[in-house]
């Protein structure tokens, strides 16, 4: 019976490592690129509506099949993964899975633009499948934690400003800061200095004569945090590489002293030794 | 009587060390900063007229009672601070008392408006309360003095601008040089190089042909000056953080030295004593 | 016959020889840059309909001239080159090449604005002539490769959103994202933050209630993207600099402290005859 | 004869000698700051029409007494230096000359306005009088020449594209490309990204379907070169500022290297007599 379990574990193995094989061989990763690549293709023509409605069936099909080689893929990757738990132990493995599982669950859903986003959103795989940009991404990510409290300080900012914005030109400009919402959006625009003053100021500063202290104090709040923001990241950047070298080179010479100590540390006993004798 | 007195002193002390225990509970800073986002919502929802014309006695009650909570923990700090004036070594202890004893002052006042910037402005307590927000802005602040120098020579080069600009332009464009305040707006607007050639320069452009050396010159200048003043705070940046770095290192680096010159040191008095037996 | 074959070659060596020397000689470069900028301002006034209707044929000449100085001039540095072939294996000189090579192709073709086109990119060959400038732009150039996955991540952004753009927006905004092309573009102008609020959300964002999603992040993703693009370089250039210098200094340190050791070996080597004797 | 010679030469030296003790007194810098202070508010109050209007004989002779207090400070200064030629060896005190010089020059002429704009660049000197403002503009000055190839390069690119631009969209375009210098100045919003795509492109892009690729085209090479003329600067700082540091810390360190090989090599020669004896 102890045999009969071992054979029933080992096929399972077995398969598994069959699957590792098939997922570890370099035309795998080339294959699957492959196919994503056809899904943006795919995806591309079918906002041609000319294009589209000609030949409709023809894109389920290649969406359809798209879907089963994705979810095959995956399958394989899980199966090749010993535990299969494991799989889920990468985030990226999570948002493969659940990409191309969302594919299966809104299949027969009746929110077409639903569906073709997340058609759309699958090219975004080639991201977790080229080892390099899925490295730059997480390289990219990492640094949005550094950059949490002045992501509060902004929001707080933000805030304040969107309340008296709204509390003081509701009235006069009703498109810009009808509401809060109105005003946080109309906060962003003036944060990227896109028509702060010809669209929004000037026909406000019109009819208020101090509206220009709201706006200009903001840009200067507004804008010396941003860029607060973005001396945060390129500093702490530079530092951390230049401190990887450095390391390595303080390293270097810390062990180069060292020998020297230990050279020195045997001559003094051999001179302890020369005084004995 | 000395003892009355000490009694008189210590039940004071008694009160103090009470309050402080208060102060420094983990639950006091949470319990602070759900008030202050307490108010924010408060103050968020004001701005829609439906919902505050219906509740405005609800809003009023809201506030009186938030303006007491922000009081009392303001006094129990002030108290748990011995003696109570070190309470105002710290500018931001300030900022908290002004913006709590500003919303008692005004309560009886008729300007609405300034009432509930005063409490919005609030909100801005959630800096003060949180450590590690004071610290960032704290840090953003120290920027600010080594911008002094630049900020001067900006200052000059905009009021020449200006007052040329209102030389040249008040007649031409009186909407953007009509007089030296609207020349300093404008001048801001274009040194952010919003809508400066669609909006401001074109126009003038047509009936003045020389114009465009005023506002090149004034974008070459300008924009030079602000990005050298962009430069100085991140290479200062960059410096504070890698000498600080490297100082560590090379305090670490002289150590080893020093102890090998101690041990050759000792090496030489050895041979010293050798020599003279 | 051996003689006569040396001969043969030693004649088209002895030309070789000679245009080398009226290559590298001083002059030469300051003629070509000479003839570049005659090019520059004749290609300039062409641009004037007046004077260049007036007197056609003189440009036509003078187009035909410059063409044969700049023929002459590389058929000079080829000779010059021995063997010939290693003159293409600059691309610098290939950039030469073609655009002069180019000039004689089209010299009777019927696209006059093609030729035009020719003769004003001759005035690039500026910078492959001037040393300094093309040390630059090389430098320049080389900064490209490093940035290739972050330019596929970009790709990859952009197309994802320019897809979902136009299923989106198609028919409520035409003229922005009417197809794939066009939404590319109005995401290039997005990305630059010019009018992407003003121009392109707004008269959607009025029409479509959660279009500002879709903005909002495409700015939030796409300048977060070209943000860590500048400062990969940035970092990379502080980088290689403050290494190149750093390994510098180790170098020498760490030379001293060679030094260091081998004097302490030959004390220790002194120390062992001494016990020996 | 020699004694009177002398004589001769004493007074002038003892003038100088009064002259040096009154400029380099502390008093002397803050009178010229509150003169050139008055002089800028005084030609700020002249902006205003009506305040002008009524009180212009005033205005006339605040300006007459403002030249001749600055020419005295000036001559002042000049006969302090001794020999006075070394007064002009400062570009600083040339600048001071020939502002105040120039009010003097032109105080007949017809040419009121640029009389006026004199009187405004005299606030200018307020950065040759304030030694750190001096410092800063020098400092910010010295940056230029090392950005004086890629300027090169950046004025190529202008011309090629402003030739292109107007030789393709002159007929189309009239009021941005007509001629080459409107086209220049077109390029020069181009390139600060003001309205590019919404003033500049989307109207020619509506004729000319190809117009996109001369925009992105210019916009990509033109911010490229722009960003890495900021990047050469930023890192020429950092690199400056980086070594001076460097270089102190790595100069002590050699120092107790060096002091560490002399007492190594007193050691030596202490063995070496030794093994004699």
């Amino acid at each position: 019976m102890a045999s009969q379990q071992a054979k029933e574990n080992k096929q399972p193995n077995r398969i598994s490592e069959y699957c590792a094989k098939i997922v570890e061989h370099k035309a795998f990763t080339t294959t699957v690129i492959t196919f994503i690549i056809i899904n943006a293709i795919v995806v591309g023509i079918e906002t041609y509506p000319n294009v589209y409605q000609t030949y409709t069936s023809w894109f389920y099909y290649a969406d359809i099949t798209l879907l089963w080689i994705f979810t095959i893929e995956i399958a394989l990757r899980m199966i090749a993964a010993r535990p299969t738990y494991t799989f889920f132990k990468s985030s990226w493995n999570w948002f493969d899975f659940l990409i191309v599982a969302a594919g299966h669950i809104f299949v027969g859903a009746h929110f077409v633009t639903v569906l073709r986003i997340l058609r759309v959103l699958r090219v975004l795989r080639a991201i977790s499948v080229i080892p390099s940009l899925r490295k730059l991404v997480d390289a990219l990510l990492l640094t949005i934690p550094a950059l949490g409290n002045i992501m509060i300080l902004m929001s707080i900012i933000f805030y304040i400003f969107a309340v008296t914005g709204t509390m003081l030109f509701a009235d006069v400009a009703p498109e810009y800061f009808g509401n809060l919402q109105l005003s946080l959006l109309t906060l962003f625009q003036v944060v990227t200095l896109e028509s702060w003053a010809s669209g929004v100021m000037r026909p406000i500063f019109a009819e208020v004569a101090w509206s220009w202290i709201y706006f200009v104090l903001f840009i200067l709040v507004g804008t010396f945090i941003v860029f607060n923001l973005f001396i945060g990241v390129i500093v702490s950047n530079v530092e951390k590489t230049s401190k990887d070298e450095d390391d390595d080179n303080e390293a270097e010479m810390k062990n180069e002293v060292r020998e020297l100590r230990k050279e020195i540390a045997e001559l003094k006993n051999m001179m302890i030794k020369m005084n004995k004798s």
